[in-house]
């Protein structure tokens, strides 16, 4: 991100209700719901009830999900049951998720038999699938129509779906058999059919498939909207870009979270509470705790080295960290390259061959730049011993860097898991190891009896 | 990212130029492409005249910027001016920018004189603004035309024009006064003029913000497509929301790679050389070793207490790892959500004092854990020193990690260049003189003479 600044955020206050309206009106409902987020539910409570439904549902759908759960205790049923009809359906399932049994039961005998059913239906997805972020607003056509008996039917569905620039051409059995764009529809000769001129080359996504793979598509092929199937290829659902660029974000987020070395919670930071912080990342902290171990382990082991050595203690931060900070530089570049597919399994071994080659690049330029001041600070033999371990230690923390994302992914693990501090103990160890080696080896010292 | 098999890419076999035909119309021209990317220019461009015009400029547009400027330099300039023709506008004008001065003069004059001057308005702006990335193939649309003649004028335009499904309302100069969707459009009673029912309230962005700005733009408000305005509030362009995925996604791994301690290349990671590579890494990774000069400049310092102690140096990576990975977690999740907009400058002095509580408890949760490896290690007064250590190495750690992306971020610099191994480097130094310090004044050694 490019230094800028930020937009100020808008400010309400909760108890002007009647400037509220005004207030709602003149900004972008992302905006208001934005600073709705900031109030407790009761105060936003009381400053929905001044709009009129439709615009109160429009805002309640861009609440975060938080602000949605804490109003829903707060209205009554049927406001509840209103509020959902408004809302997108993909929207309101995973609302529906949020929502305690006891909410839930109370507002669906107000929704219609069919609603009911496409909610159930919606919410049923496991979280973290296309059909768990997928909407059911989606506009079908039949191959047979004409161009403007197409359009025509767009424009009576518009109200409810979520977006007409993309419909579907389905046979009997609800398999997809073609696309059309509204600006095909809309270009074509008003009475050619449907079946002339639709894309019959179709993008879809299965349903049970990870949400990530339904965002990867759209980016890659460029598309509003993505058609989701279920295991018999009959269509079910969409995924449109918007909820693609979502899922994109909150996956970014989480694989940064996770090479951080914390639990991929995805949540506003802003808003998270101390507790949730907390158990997000202790985990790694302590399990690195007891990676460090390793490395005061090695270190005890050659404690008659230290002792005769002082000196070798100077270089030891620098040679450890050196190794860790190349092996999480391969780490990062690695998670990021798998997760965008930028890179895949099949390429591990041109990747390490070539990692290789640049690490030993690296290796031989930091050891040229600590070899003065091995010199200085210890004598022709301490550098000698600083100046090998620093080109092993760079070289053997990438191949680890590298090769550690590879494996994860290998064994269907998250390769964002390869955190950079779990790689800069794994290389610590490793270089702690072969300093007190090599300077053992080098200055001609009995080997340590553990 | 959740595990899961990539799809095998498609590979094309070069002699085979017959067979080419019959691939490319088989599969997605973002499928070909990835495919002809791996080929060197010459096969590349062998295989490409195979097709017909229209489909090789197709084909063309997603080619990798790279593969782009190799084939341009083996076709002709009347070919090469005709595969212009037919891209984009913000991917011709990014293209440009990359050919060689050559190149560029070669086949300026086979464009038509309104082509070139839009070509060079675009390729002026600077890269990373949104200018770079808007395209100006938008449709415009006057405020008292019906709706009818409206969608009549967009069925028109829509061969030029990226997307005809958001047209833009102008006034006598070119101002923006509002928007139209096409669904609004479609939706309207047919003589209905187009200024009774567009959106008035229109977000935009200027054409010198950088294109971040655009992207988040896009993401907030679920835009199809964001109006790009000069400093006179004229509109210049439009930036759509599959270029807005793009620039997130480059930002995204921007931002990764500086966490990790790199240069902010974007360029694919598969593709590069050995030497970009390393030219990308070496700078940070040279900077840190003379950061862990200061780590042993104070266990230099300690020596006496060190030779006195040997077994300190048992817990000494363990200690300053701990602080250094502390606070990592916090500069990650502080340049994440700085990026994404999640948290704004001003919410520094909330978040320092959440941080404070999260630390705290951490610190105490990590002392715990290492106060029995302390006792059994080095005895008592060896725990006590451990334990105080770790409880303040991790706090300050956190304290310094938070708040670093936000000092960078005040002066105007990016909060992503607060590495991981940066805040470990300042963390590593701090508690080495921490540790060694508790050390001397709880086991009552002399104070060491520098």
């Amino acid at each position: 991100m490019a230094p800028q600044e930020q937009a100020d955020r808008l400010a309400l206050d909760p108890r002007d209700t009647a400037g509220f309206l005004a207030v709602a009106r003149a900004n972008h409902a992302a905006d208001v719901a934005a600073a709705l987020d900031q109030l407790d539910a009761p105060l936003a409570c009381r400053l929905l009830h001044v709009l009129p439904a439709i615009e109160r549902a429009d805002l309640y759908g861009h609440l975060s999900p938080a602000s949605q759960v804490g109003i829903a205790s707060c209205i009554d049923r049927t406001e509840l049951a209103e509020l959902f009809l408004h809302m997108s359906h993909d929207d309101r399932a995973d609302l529906f998720n949020r929502l305690s049994a006891g909410q839930r039961e109370s507002f669906l005998p107000a929704l219609a038999q069919v609603e009911r059913e496409d909610l159930r239906r919606l919410a049923a997805y496991k979280e973290g699938t296309v059909g768990a972020t997928m909407t059911s607003d989606y506009a079908t056509v039949l191959p047979g129509l004409t161009a403007r008996d197409a359009v025509e039917h767009l424009r009576h569905v518009a109200p409810d779906t979520e977006t007409i620039y993309q419909a579907y051409v389905i046979d009997d059995e609800r398999r997809i058999v073609g696309t059309v764009s509204l600006r095909d529809l809309i270009v074509a000769a008003p009475l050619q059919r449907v079946e002339a001129f639709m894309k019959r080359d179709v993008i879809t996504v299965a349903a049970d498939s990870p949400r990530e793979e339904a965002a990867r598509l759209v980016a890659r092929y460029d598309l509003i909207a993505l058609p989701v199937v279920d295991a018999a290829d009959r269509l079910v659902g969409i995924v449109t870009y918007d909820d693609a660029m979502d899922v994109a974000e909150t996956e970014a987020t989480e694989d940064f979270h996770r090479v951080g070395a914390m639990a991929g919670l995805a949540a506003s930071i802003r808003d998270a509470t101390v507790a949730s912080l907390y158990r997000k990342r202790i985990f790694w902290l302590v399990i690195l705790v007891f990676g460090n171990i390793f490395s005061g382990a090695g270190i005890a082991y050659f404690e008659d080295t230290i002792s005769a050595y002082v000196a070798l203690v100077f270089f030891l931060p620098l040679l450890i960290d050196s190794g860790g900070n190349a092996g999480s530089q391969s780490a990062t570049l690695m998670v990021r390259a798998l997760a965008t597919g930028d890179v895949v399994m099949k390429d591990w071994a041109r990747m390490l061959a070539r990692e290789l080659g640049v690490a030993t690049l690296l290796g031989a330029t930091m050891a040229l730049a600590v070899s003065l001041l091995g010199l200085w600070r210890g004598g022709p033999e301490i550098a000698v011993v600083v100046v090998l371990t620093m080109q092993l230690v760079v070289m053997i923390g990438s191949m680890i860097g590298m090769s550690l994302p590879f494996l994860l992914s290998r064994f269907r693990l998250d390769p964002a898991t390869a955190s950079a501090p779990l790689i800069t103990s794994i290389a610590d160890a490793t270089g702690v190891v072969l300093y007190f080696a090599i300077a053992t080896a080098v200055l001609g010292l009995p080997s340590p009896q553990g």
